[in-house]
């Protein structure tokens, strides 16, 4: 294990801490809020908070192993030879990211095929995304680990080509009152998602030892709150005017999954 | 570590164990009594409870981080050398305090645009509040101390000035029977938030040694349950008296939340 002094040490177990009482927080909150959202858009609602939830399991998970993986006594931090398992992070992901996408898909409510067209190829480019970062992560040449950031590069970039392009036409046919909100969800993946290729390639920059460690694990801890609560919130706050626009409008029709 | 007596220990300890049992309390009732609201109040209850459910979280781990800090064996107090983590406090505040203003500002139902500024505002400030006194919490020197809590202090007098001057022509909108408890609902504010500002004041105010280190854990404590189970309860008793004055009212509006 990497040798990390007191404050490093503290830095990594509050954040990860922060993001067990955030996930909570806003697990919670869109499950007890789903009762304010109309049939149509409770599934985006629910969805939003089973992937915060997923977020709450790993990082109770990984904080417990964190504190494993040291000894701090009289402020001094010594390496207990137990493992820190980062794994988590990625079997988190593999489960959340495609879950993500499809509160989207979900909150925009498609009509039927387009809907779970649109969901399964963005889950799809998710899952390949996860699986083909993973090798590079515990990577220490820089080679290996600029291979597989390439190769996940492609589908995150296939994702926001998705999300920008492939998305224009439905965006168009959004209540006014949340057309808005909807166009900006997809820069806020952009945005909120750029934060993990960027940590990811932290070891690459200059960033190296303890330092390039604790801000791998912070930076992760950050984006995880804004990808997953914070882009949560936000779907739950579509799900909320578009339900009362549905409320105004006569005649609406909810769009189920169609096979 | 700070050395303590038999009693001192004993009186943080059970300190931190009131408030986990308040936070409980106030938590479940909370959201227990949800369904007794209208769904435009409904989210400030919510929020409320997510305090006290985030608090509830911090006391637990707070807790826990005190008995592994001391070891008492016939009623001697011995540091064990395993840090006692006050972080937690400060990730606490900086979670719920922005919620905290939330409250108000949703209990008050403000049309649209001016509710959302006014709670980005009131959020945006109760955060550089808190970040602003993190760095002189564990600092000794009184000047170091005496800096960040001014630093810190602009932004609760801002925070407190937006709630007296900012909120008058929004207070005398509400409906009567609620309108004195809303006005009320900023007077506990800042009674309550007072005690922060003083307690991070004792080791500086003569108070040092064990007794400011006791007397820092208590206050926190004892303002904690005011601030946070006191204020959502005051919260809920509004939400209920306006739900009942919306069902007496024809053609009542929710306001919701516009960016």
């Amino acid at each position: 294990m990497v040798q990390l002094s007191y404050s490093q040490y503290n830095t990594v177990y509050n954040a990860l801490s922060l993001v067990i009482a955030s996930m909570l927080a806003a697990t919670v909150f869109l499950f007890l809020s789903r009762s304010q959202i109309s049939t149509t858009y409770k599934t985006a609602v629910t969805v939003s908070g089973i992937v915060c939830m997923i977020a709450l399991y790993h990082y109770v998970r990984i904080f417990n192993s964190w504190e494993q993986a040291y000894t701090v006594l009289n402020k001094n931090v010594t390496a207990t030879g137990r493992p820190f398992n980062d794994a988590y992070r990625y079997i988190d992901w593999l489960l959340t990211v495609p879950l993500l996408v499809t509160e989207l898909i979900l909150v925009m409510n498609l009509p039927g095929k387009e809907g779970t067209a649109k969901s399964t190829r963005l889950a799809t480019y998710a899952v390949l995304m996860i699986v083909l970062g993973f090798p590079g992560e515990g990577a220490t040449a820089t080679g290996t680990r600029l291979l597989w950031w390439g190769l996940s590069m492609i589908f995150f970039l296939l994702i926001q080509y998705e999300l920008f392009f492939g998305l224009k036409a439905a965006i168009s046919q959004q209540p006014e009152n949340a057309r808005k909100m909807v166009s900006a969800a997809r820069y806020i993946t952009v945005v909120t998602w750029l934060f993990y290729p960027i940590v990811y390639l932290f070891p690459l920059i200059g960033l190296s030892g303890p330092t390039a460690y604790v801000s791998v694990q912070v930076g992760y801890s950050i984006a995880d709150i804004l990808a997953k609560a914070g882009f949560g919130l936000f779907i739950y706050v579509i799900a909320l005017r578009k339900s009362q626009d549905e409320a105004e409008t006569p005649g609406h029709k909810q769009n189920v999954v169609a096979l």
